[in-house]
């Protein structure tokens, strides 16, 4: 059995940017490390190619009454920028304190070692075990995944398991490992509004014509209601409502007053009557990202501007559907336009929403795979064994648009273990992967994939 | 007698640009030709120091009771750059189809000269005449005047004369001359507003935290109410009601449709009940003139920013003090800052607003300086005499602060003739003076010198 640990330095030696050209070398070290790695545990690996960066691919087949568990990875990193913030050198992992420090060390190539880990010393100890494994490492992760869904249509027939495993989602610490039921989607658009044909002097026009500032801010001020929901007609059609259970895991994630702290705010701002913790995991929302219009450099231009613009996304819950959603706020945006503006919209990239309940919940499917509910009994158990508690059940407010790409085009759900806490500084210098987590965490998966041969 | 057109062009030879201390050469070259041009009328010369470009001042003084004009002009011009954009070089007078071309031949070094050429020649025809003159030549203004209001102070008694006599505004055309009866102040600021210390993740806590573009959205969105008047309290309480006289004048301004294909807008927007041409002339405003925030790349970034801001300017009529309305504004805005999300206003430069009313109208004050009627009667008469039309009187929605300042500081009343045109391009290639414009100026402004002596 390969050293975990040293596994992953090396892995962590690649410097793996999937933005960069300048690393085409790293991306291609990493990939063949963590294609060899997956050959030596008696996997069919191969290089499944898109037009930027391949994924690698490892098989374990077997029988059709085998379990059979879709692994997730990626192989890619952020940018290890700014270097100079970083207590030793990004691509040189180093152990301090019981962490392995090292650009990707928790995003993704600590977390995705755990369950490969895991197989690896279940194949070990029991070579014949009833047990099918696809691993799917891919290399665009941290670029928007963009030739995922392509790869999930060209294979569908091939990547279908019984469910995704996969942990690339945070808990809150070591102690409390979460498991991720629900991630938001996403959709994007940007709102143009003209009004003259170009900048005018505010002395000789100002008074005649509408502000295209003005305009726009009207617009934007209208999207929310005194009690801060979104004005667009049919907005929460879709939205299904949270179960209680999930009420009382969220109600044990922390304090708001720790949380306004955090963010350095004198007050949150939410639909009445739900809280800071169900507002940003329950609910969708309306998002103003960057707005610029006029002039901006130093002192004053006495200017009515020609231009306004403003970027928009929404965060989306299950079962809004972003098509739908994007098509119901630029009608909105169209009909509040006023007269003597012009409006333009661009519509940008997204993503959909995402949303698994767990077995034995009031509002668990009743058609709900039975795979699936043995899978999250597995790890609820396994957890609970290696951990010093139970797990935390709760959806997130963030957005991995290829966990409900898969669950759209492969019909298959995912059980997100959180293997990063708030401590591991993703996408920032000085990344680390706590070493406690990654040994409690290869023996909770080790556990949990034994369960489902068990139980089967 | 001098020839005028040679010396407006002598005089734009001199590249006085004042913002540019590369142009120092060309600023003291004006200033000394100009003062040896006023010299050589007989006139006492003497340079009022400023900590930038000096003024040139000149005299000719006589008893109490002559009439006794304050002659107002400025030496410096634009910046001419472009420079591959003028016909002719900006700095090298030329002369075609009836034009003297060259930076500064509209602004102001031609408008000046009417009067300084009307006055040499009535000295010349009447070396005894019994009129006074002061004339200052400033070299800031282009920059804002900002020496300006120190020397009306230092120089107050000094300077005191019957009314102040300048063409530094505009005139529909060279058949139709007008005479501005009132410039708007301003008064400017920005808003800043900052939600979370630094841009938040829009997914983890998105829902949870006021998003300053959209608090800075609804307060900018309810400065203005659905009939566009200001809703600041007490914004409009200080403006003087428009003479009826004043709307019959500015109904002769032209048709909106005009205006509206000018600007290429589809429909104006103004406070209800009011025409385009009165709401940039005749009512205050408050302008948006820039607005920036959040992420403003290509593209989506999923972020809930920290801050957003807006730079405001208000146009002010009279009788609005800058600093009440200032100080109004920035009440307003405190007090519609909402909760979670912190203000910080920065204020801005401004100015006063200014109007006169001529005499034998139906606001005429009472207690109007008949020397001020005496010029306003004379001008119109002598503009009648020289130009195809008599002169429309109308206020103008620019600002010229120095004009207000000379009302607060000396209180004495501008009677500002319109010398260019909208055909002369201002400010921009290859700017030029009408020279049938200039011949009748100056014809017109002896006739209104003569008739101030024959009139007392």
């Amino acid at each position: 059995m390969f050293d975990p640990v040293k596994v992953v330095s090396d892995f962590i030696r690649f410097p793996s940017v999937s933005t960069d050209p300048a690393f085409a070398e790293g991306m291609l070290g990493a990939r063949d490390y963590i294609a060899n790695l997956l050959k030596s545990m008696g996997l069919e690996v191969d290089i499944l190619d898109t037009p930027l960066h391949p994924l690698v691919r490892a098989r374990r087949t077997g029988p059709e009454d085998w379990p059979h568990v879709l692994i997730y990875g990626h192989y890619d990193v952020q940018p290890a920028d700014p270097l100079e913030l970083w207590s030793s050198p990004a691509f040189e992992p180093e152990i301090r304190n019981g962490r392995l420090y090292g650009r990707g060390s928790a995003d993704n190539k600590g977390p995705m070692m755990v369950h490969i880990a895991a197989a690896a010393r279940l194949l070990e100890s029991d070579p014949n075990a009833p047990i099918r494994f696809t691993f799917l490492i891919e290399g665009e992760e941290e670029i928007g995944s963009p030739s995922f869904p392509g790869i999930l249509e060209r294979y569908k027939d091939e990547l279908k398991a019984d469910f995704v495993l996969l942990s690339d989602t945070l808990s809150p610490s070591t102690e409390q490992i979460a498991i991720t039921t629900g991630l938001r989607g996403l959709t994007a658009l940007e709102v143009e509004v003209t009004g003259p044909r170009s900048d005018l002097h505010s002395g000789i026009n100002g008074g005649a014509v509408y502000n295209p500032i003005q305009a726009l801010s009207e617009i934007l001020a209208s999207m929310h209601d005194a009690n801060n929901r979104v004005t667009v007609p049919g907005f929460y059609d879709d939205v299904i409502p949270a179960g209680d259970w999930e009420r009382s895991e969220i109600a044990r994630i922390g304090s708001a007053e720790d949380y306004a702290k955090q963010l350095d705010i004198e007050a949150f701002h939410t639909i009445d009557g739900i809280s800071p913790f169900e507002a940003t995991r329950l609910m969708p929302t309306l998002e103003f990202n960057g707005i610029t219009g006029g002039y901006q450099g130093k002192g004053d231009k006495t200017i009515v501007p020609s231009r306004a613009s403003a970027k928009i996304t929404c965060r989306l819950v299950a079962n809004q559907q972003e098509e739908d959603i994007l098509n119901k706020v630029v009608r909105t945006l169209e009909e509040r336009c006023p007269k003597g503006i012009r409006m333009r919209i661009h519509r940008g990239k997204g993503g959909p929403p995402y949303q698994v309940v767990p077995p034995d919940r009031e509002n668990t499917p009743a058609e709900q795979n039975p795979h699936l509910a043995r899978a999250f009994r597995a790890a609820d158990k396994a957890i609970a064994t290696h951990f010093p508690n139970a797990p935390l059940y709760l959806r997130e407010g963030g957005s991995i648009p290829i966990i409900g790409q898969i669950n759209n085009i492969l019909e298959m759900d995912s059980l997100m273990i959180g293997m990063f806490t708030p401590a591991d500084n993703l996408h920032a210098p000085d990344e680390s992967f706590d070493l406690k987590m990654f040994e409690r965490g290869i023996a909770a998966s080790e556990q949990m994939l034994r369960e489902l041969i068990t139980a089967r």
